[in-house]
């Protein structure tokens, strides 16, 4: 009896970059998760450094400030042994699409061989891979897509024990729910998850109120099947892993309204000891920093059911699994990178 | 004739932390000056680079500014091979017991081995022990201790000549009398000072203005025996090494009146030239940086009594030293580090 | 037959500093050029590291903010494995001669062995070396030079073809035609290629309107013979390579009225497509980041005219070579560099 093919990871991605999920396919999504997994094995070694990626370049452009994503990568980078450049223009003018041309083909001439880039724009990302020779990986572009963000909660959600189910090495998600809750409309992280899961065979559930689902679901979602919900009980009904997503506190101010207030939030979709008094096999995650009391209650954030540092620890995973694969796998034998 | 036993050194840290000396016994700091020792050697080499902690990982978490103390640490852990991680967060509204930690695990769980603190709130350190599983070491916290400011300092003092004394290479400081000078009370290297010098076996006298001694200064030492005047003359009278306490000025500004003016504190308890004439072999410290005509004369601080710069250079070989032997030693023979 | 001794390379710097091009003879500055071409071979190959100053610690002091000059050393710095120091001061206090000596000297104390210093005063690099004892190298000082830029342009101008000429490869620049373009009084850009294009034998055209041109030009230029005019026209006539300078417009806001308006400016001395037109072998240069539409047309910085992303990786291989040869030339031998 052969396996199902279908389960078979490819042995190299067909993409040079990654940019989003959206058109990424199972086998190179399994590539990635088993390449990752082979990566968080070094990471639990005293020693966790490898020398995949000695003497390449990698620069990390962030026009938005987030410092636990720039860490999460940066010690990827240097666990890889790779050169780490910082490139951070948060506060300045830069914001121009040409500008951002020029700054992107100044650092290339530097011989940058991987640029990661954070920004605001929705299309940055897709856009500096015109711009430069150099590989290209998304963390985070507008409310377009998130993509390590949603690979690490693949491989997180890939190490659940979930009952009923056998193991998910293959990385068959096939009979698995997942709830995704909260602004939907705005969250890159909602629409890679959206993507990478139903790849994977998951069903997923979109919960949040009304006011932050988007207009035409179908055409943001690139017609994957997901189930739609504004009421919480629904959406956790038969769920084996909730994922809440960050309300952006900050962003709230420029649409004043989109929800009556946070403590109204918290009742309506934040999930509360009860939650996991009633469905015993729950998982929850959330890709932080969590607002304690607004989408988790601060028991859940603490409790043994909450994932939330495992995903932390597979974002270093994760990236160092993308970063190797494109700009380092053809240098070094599968051997290299233990998988 | 066997050497007196109370003056041997550990072969290894009982504390698995470095929070402060308040209880590092004499046999733990004599180990970790001998180990300093050995990398103060280092640090006089063309290559200044060693691979004992190679692989591990170190994060920097500065929640108050201070240049001097994070290149330092900074240098010390890339001088060891280790991957460095700074996270800066004196801008931020982290500041709730809460929120550092939450920082400090999701920091942890990235799979860091080690994290050095600054932190504005006393027993910030002693908190974060609680919250991760790694090895933590205090760079200051409020106005409780600053462990390696007084570690680097006993290593300065161990290589003075002071006249009628033996060489201090076991480092025992009996007879030894030093003088630390300024704002007592509100001073983290002046408590720490007081532990370790005293711990050594020196004779720590304490001056200042009585605004700026502890109210209770017995509890606040700790019980430890010292001597305590307001008068400068008194203090230098029979001193081998007069250590000045910076004046913080941007903190002065919070209880105005703590001293008259700068320039009367510089008459009353400020080191001149005068004093250097008058005590022909004293030696003069400051854990930098100074006010120039404030706590010290501008000749004094350039004057070759003035030890500062080799405070400076001891700084990197103890931050060596205690990460060394609280991150690195079980992995490494004794011969990694020369000693 | 034997080669013209006056094109011989040193093979070794006569300095110990790197403070200026104005007493760089011609033979030092081949040397420099001739080991940056063999690490412009470096950076094309897929590992971009090479051990030559391992252990070795760097310091980039910038008093100044210059994203793109410091990325440049920083990488540098990496790609020879030194140890890199970041000590930024721009939004500081730090401005007096006095407190650059106690931060230099404190920083050296943590055994620095050469330290690269930006700093908005003339001089500050040469005052520097009176404070420490490592090795400096100027990385732009007020108005004064910017060694490393005119060096980078060196390299790039003997990588171009031109008409009726051998090849550059001996860097005799006799019978080259090079014309700096804008405000030459205040740019350290322009003093430093005089000297070094001069000293290389090449024929220099200073062009700008009059109020940007040195009161006293034959002091400001130490002597060197060049040629100026503030026509255009006459200054490309029979040019291999226009240099086109940053117009700053920050700096332009204290001295309002220096150029009537940025629209007259291009007009006047912008390089426009129709100069492209009019002199097809015409190089273009400019130091960056450029104000599109003022120094450059648009067109202009795209064309296959505008060598400046070669001027930007030419840049790194010559800090790696000045790093090179004045930091760690006599530990290794000279098959390290390849050179």
């Amino acid at each position: 009896m052969t396996p199902d093919p279908t389960l078979e990871a490819a042995s190299t991605l067909r993409h040079r970059h990654l940019l989003g999920l959206a058109d990424y396919d199972a086998d190179e999504l399994r590539l990635i998760l088993q390449t990752a997994r082979a990566f968080r094995d070094v990471l639990d070694r005293p020693i966790k450094r490898v020398p995949s990626l000695r003497g390449v370049t990698c620069c990390n452009l962030f026009f938005e400030n987030s410092t636990r994503t720039r860490l999460s990568f940066e010690l990827a980078e240097k666990r890889l042994s790779a050169d780490v450049m910082n490139f951070s223009a948060s506060n300045s003018s830069v914001s121009k699409g040409e500008t951002l041309k020029d700054t992107a083909r100044n650092i290339e001439a530097m011989k940058v061989d991987l640029a990661v880039i954070r920004h605001r724009s929705a299309g940055a990302a897709h856009f500096l891979t015109r711009c430069i020779e150099g590989v290209v990986v998304n963390a985070g572009d507008g409310q377009h897509e998130h993509p390590t963000q949603a690979l690490l909660d693949a491989l997180t959600i890939s190490n659940l024990h979930v009952p009923g189910r056998s193991a998910l090495d293959a990385y068959d998600f096939r009979g698995l729910n997942v709830t995704i809750l909260g602004d939907i409309a705005h969250s890159r992280v909602a629409r890679s998850n959206v993507y990478g899961l139903t790849a994977l065979g998951a069903r997923v559930t979109l919960c949040g109120p009304r006011t932050m689902m988007p207009v035409d679901l179908e055409a943001a979602l690139d017609g994957r099947d997901v189930v739609v919900t504004d009421r919480l009980d629904e959406a956790l009904d038969g769920c084996d892993v909730a994922m809440a997503l960050r309300i952006q506190l900050e962003r709230q101010g420029d649409e004043i309204g989109l929800t009556p207030s946070l403590r109204e939030y918290h009742t309506l979709y934040g999930i509360r000891p009860e939650h996991l008094e009633a469905s015993p096999d729950l998982w929850v995650m959330h890709p932080g920093p969590v607002n304690r009391g607004v989408e988790l209650a601060g028991e859940v954030v603490d409790s043994d059911r909450s994932v939330i540092l495992d995903q932390v620890t597979n974002g270093v995973a994760v990236r160092m699994a993308v970063l190797y694969l494109l700009a380092g796998a053809d240098t070094f034998t599968d051997a290299d990178a233990g998988s």
